[in-house]
């Protein structure tokens, strides 16, 4: 951990995803996990199992940002394209990673299995990556330049970036206080923005829930300085405290 | 209903999603919503509350895809920041639209509740935009150019979409045949790449899954003729029956 700033972006590869088949559940895993260690993830990309796309995403993205993390398409079938994609994007050749295929066949050999040209695909990786153990299903993911890629079976993506996350640069955590409020946004908005604008070294969001009826909303100060944090705090909690003492009706 | 291809993109838009805070619930859902009319999603972003961000996400995609929407920011706080993002990535001034106003007025008159300017912020659109119709809380979505602009909150982006969808252009369904299959990928790789070889109409995805302790297939033929479908199915069913008559321990 240091002060500097370090950032993200996550490219989730699979048709199943934008079919509506499968919902996603990596994106929010990896927002917690960097989140947690004092990474900002700044923007995710969904895109389709199409070597175009995943050359375009990760390319105008390894650019910007300080990592890139890839779900999704690294199995042994025909339409796991992931690696070949990333190869592209990275301009080396994609090729059977001879660490990655001693690994696997001693696994298969061990369980008396087949160890048959579709499973040798998941060996296959940009020349030069460095593997990401998978303590699951042995293949491993591969980190190329500062691309991160791994699985999108979730337990398999969550084992991987387990054992990738350690070996990260991280930055100041970005902390966080919530105050519940029970009034809809509409009625806290002026006086939230008036703290905003007070407090500069924060960050704060509202995020509005709907029960059905009524409107509340939770307000989230953000930042890295955990004093700046709760003097934006206690600004807030005393501006329910004074819209309580005057109640309204509650909606958006 | 025509034999156009109809394509789409979605901007999730929120700090909240990229903290971790929440996890979206609208991408998977407007994925299905899609899919079931004839729409091809074929890229999703998400990004946070940053005017940069949003423009330069929706612009480049506006360009792109028959349709774009978006999800989240269109509240009355200030860090809802949707309207205007959408208006300077469209090129028009952001005002606040009367009509808007005048729906919004008679609710809170009803309700005997104050009009606030953080309120009246909802009714504040890129001049020209249509409304898009919000039964949930009355401040309207809107519509300008080919950028559908929705609420976060789910239910009201579920509301907001079941008023706008059918007013959209539609194409050809994608159709889908879902194959369970218990043996894992790495069983039926080599088989099933040969059957995508010969069934070059439809794309054939194998989604691994994960119990804890063995892999399994779910093997989805999908395309716009149902024929064509059906034929690659039969074959994989075929493909299904002779591995299942020579049995081998399930890994992936």
């Amino acid at each position: 951990m240091s002060n500097a700033i370090v950032t993200a972006a996550m490219v989730a590869i699979g048709d199943e995803l934008l079919s509506g088949r499968t919902k996603d559940k990596n994106i929010g895993h990896l927002a917690d996990m960097l989140t947690a260690v004092g990474i900002d993830l700044e923007e995710v990309r969904i895109v389709g199992d199409d070597e175009c796309a995943i050359v375009k995403a990760v390319n105008e993205l390894r650019s910007v940002y300080t990592y890139v993390f890839t779900s999704g398409g690294i199995g042994p079938t025909h339409d796991d394209i992931t690696a070949d994609a990333i190869s592209k994007a990275l301009g080396v050749p994609c090729e059977h990673d001879e660490k990655a295929l001693e690994l696997m066949r001693a696994v298969y050999r061990s369980r008396d299995m087949e160890f048959t040209e579709s499973r040798k695909r998941m060996a296959r990786m940009p020349k030069g990556a460095e593997h990401i153990v998978n303590p699951v299903s042995i293949a491993p993911g591969f980190t190329i330049g500062n691309v991160h890629v791994m699985a999108g079976v979730p337990s398999v993506f969550q084992a991987m970036l387990d054992s990738l996350l350690p070996t990260l640069k991280t930055g100041a955590k970005i902390q966080s206080v919530a105050v519940n409020c029970p009034f809809g946004e509409g009625t806290i908005g002026d006086p939230l923005a008036a703290i905003q604008n007070e407090n500069r070294e924060t960050v704060i969001g509202s995020y509005p829930q709907f029960d059905g009826t009524t409107f509340s909303t939770q307000i989230v100060i953000r930042g890295r300085d955990a004093a700046a944090i709760e003097a934006a705090a206690a600004q807030v909690r005393q501006m329910l405290d004074l819209l309580q003492s005057k109640p309204e009706k509650t909606a958006r």
